[in-house]
């Protein structure tokens, strides 16, 4: 077996080692990546195989902070529960909070990257490299495409991604911002902007206003930065794990999976 | 219930949203963070409480890169293996990569930060802040704290955490060089120089060169740079899910779980 | 908060407890459930809310054990390589293995479960209790059902599910098995039925021989027995924990794990 | 590589297949173990390389439904709040609360398993088989064995496991009904009758009454039934994962999670 092509799989870009070296992204860690990349570089260098501009890290930090934490969500409870029966395996509490970032919260980041992903690519074909060949659409062409996009989700029964908050009812506050740090990075590419137009056409259609969230905005970017709109919804998850990990580190101090469970427990003893 | 002190445990510092606010870290998220911290930066702060300056943020990257990836580790290997049989949640694939960071992988980082800090405890007390108290240790202290902590490990019959590994005999490449980044930006601690100490003290009662790696060194980083020792298995962990999302996104053109498992199948009927 | 019909979420049929009681499934757990119903049968009681006769025990027995294990899959490679990094958390081991049971392995017990009741649902409506309404259907309206599916699913570009088997290219051999022993026990329902006639069908239309592989044959045994379609990849989990926490067993006395990992490392490091 | 003796770590007792055959256990799966063993009787197959006797079985499926659920635990929650984000991943959900079985739920199953074990293999040695050579222990011999072990772990500032429970303070309504299973099937071994003298050693040393919990005399019974110790960590998560997917099945019908989830947040913005 040893012998055949069947072995080739194991190899990879990511990284690897030997006794003396260790090779991330095809270069050497200690000489071209400690010291010259910070981790958000790094993970941009990783997924795309390019550095980011400056431009582009800004914008790519951006949204990693912008999703790293949202409070006492599901996800950040699910974590604590976890931490209450299992305070020494740390990883398995950052797992469990992990694996609430579905197709309710922080997934739709990758639903909208490609949904919007799809709807440029129907109109204008793959881009030969970034969005480089979307970025002259204009805005007729953007709100045409939206409306094609929104109506064919409508007719189908299915959610357009992006849009509207169980706690953000008017405005995502997360979304203008991001839109402004895009702009002055010159990074407002095709997805943003075709984003935009979405949430005008679903609420000219339903007549419901539902905005553009956080983690649709932040898909978005994700896209315009270059980013495969596959990889989206995995790359929001090294920005929740920063905060899963402050929220254990807070619990072990201030616990809250305790005293939840137990009044949970008292209620539910009550029926 | 709720008019009584019990439901007092429903907050936290990390963060929270109202109807148009987020807050992260006590700060307006849109306005205090987006634009104006890196990830990086944003960790630090929710873990500490405290904004890192420059120095600190460049020496904690460095700790973040260097074990963001170590090629197609067993955490590597279970996450690609995952995916295999559930492409549709990615979250899944990189929560169980992230399970295997335990007491033999990554989870040294943390068992190293523990160990240094109790031993500088025991003598120095409880530092005030950061690791101010105890940054004027000499070498000669530093060498009698190392000889005490190492010998009592020994005679518990049990591993002095941070050296050692299983491909990297000699040195482990990331090791030196993080000593060096510490060391440019004024932060090559107690902690470090501790476990530089230990280590030579190991090789004198052992006999055996067993090098500081990588886990260990960025463990010992860690509580210099003012994180809780508790923290370190945990921060860790943010770094490793950049590289298992890496991991992952290649995994969906280049499979690795397949063919690994076809052959792992193949030969194990052959038994 | 206390007084509103809010908090009136805080309940569970399936267990609950006092300072000097537990209940479960409305029962009491000491003196009605312990030393009278064995696990399986406590697993379709909490699922179903009814107690299983002994035939449907028997067939449930038969699905659960058909797929507990099936060698070193990538489940079971995924928990043994989790095990590796961190054996002092098994339950990580176990979590790790089973998030592989997603949309490729496992999960499509749950698919074809929901497949072939949408497909009887359509026609014939929600039955009243288990499946008794749609129990007298004939061979003809079965396969004129099985077409209408399948014609669908190809008109759509869909996989068929429960069809097919990466190493089991003639017959599954739990399928024949599962259906002699559902025949036995008078569980022979219409799920399984229309199952045989949607691979017939499959067969004729695609010209291609794809037999029921045994996660569709249990599906669609679970829905024969009562089970509602959305619970049947759940509860295929309660089998696989047992073939994982075998593996799991095994693996501290008989490692895969480490030399997996030292081969695979090694080949990686060639290219 | 697949010519030298490396490869052999490529086999598993516990199962495998070819394109016509599966074997699970050393067995052809569809005509040895499909319709012949239940779950339960396969889980201690696979743990011990032994069938069950029909005592043992009553035994096993005793410790095994009893701790299947205990209502709205931590874990059943953190499994409620990870389906609310990721309701299409039911496999994560189950994950996730499997997560927070570690030293504090459910693992002092394991702990409680070993350290009975342990204290009774520093008087006895190994057993042969089973608990053979250990179960003529006279009650004495027993007490002073009992003494002992509890007395170490008190000098050792360390909990003595299997004892005590939040809720249920002042007997776990478990414990008096598996012994008396046990003593009724004949399996009331040498762990189980240690586990009885340990807590009242433990009452008598520090005057406070901490009853035998569900988890340490499930342990205990697990030993007694021939499984090894480490193993009982991993068993009894079969148990709960039952619990578990009943949980998740009604969550789809009836939510937890998001009320939960709103109403902690709600409650939290109040700060």
């Amino acid at each position: 077996m040893a012998n055949n092509e069947n072995t080739d799989w194991a190899r990879t870009w990511i990284g690897g080692a030997t006794r003396d070296e260790i090779h991330v992204a095809g270069r050497d860690l200690p000489s071209e990546i400690m010291g010259k990349l910070t981790l958000t570089e790094l993970a941009y260098l990783l997924v795309t195989k390019r550095e980011p501009t400056p431009q582009q890290t800004a914008l790519l930090d951006a949204v990693l902070v912008s999703l790293a934490d949202h409070g006492l969500t599901p996800s950040a409870l699910a974590a604590r529960l976890t931490y209450t029966g299992a305070p020494e395996a740390i990883q398995g509490a950052v797992a469990a909070g992990l694996l609430g970032a579905g197709s309710v919260f922080l997934g739709p980041a990758g639903d909208t990257a490609q949904f919007l992903f799809d709807a440029l690519h129907d109109v204008y074909g793959t881009p030969r490299e970034d969005v480089g060949d979307w970025s002259n659409a204009d805005d007729a062409t953007l709100r045409t495409i939206a409306e094609r996009a929104v109506d064919a989700r409508r007719a189908a029964g299915a959610r357009v991604p992006g849009l509207g908050h169980p706690v953000h009812k008017d405005v995502d506050p997360r979304t203008p911002r991001l839109y402004a740090i895009a702009e002055a990075n010159g990074l407002l590419g095709p997805h943003l902007r075709l984003l935009a137009h979405v949430a005008a056409v679903n609420e000219d259609r339903s007549g419901k206003h539902l905005p553009v969230n956080g983690a649709g905005a932040g898909g978005a970017a994700l896209v315009d930065l270059g980013l495969p709109p596959s990889s989206a919804r995995g790359v929001v998850l090294i920005a929740r794990t920063a905060g899963l990990v402050a929220h254990l580190v807070e619990e072990a101090e201030q616990p809250v999976g305790m005293p939840l469970w137990l009044e949970v427990e008292e209620r539910s003893s009550e029926h």
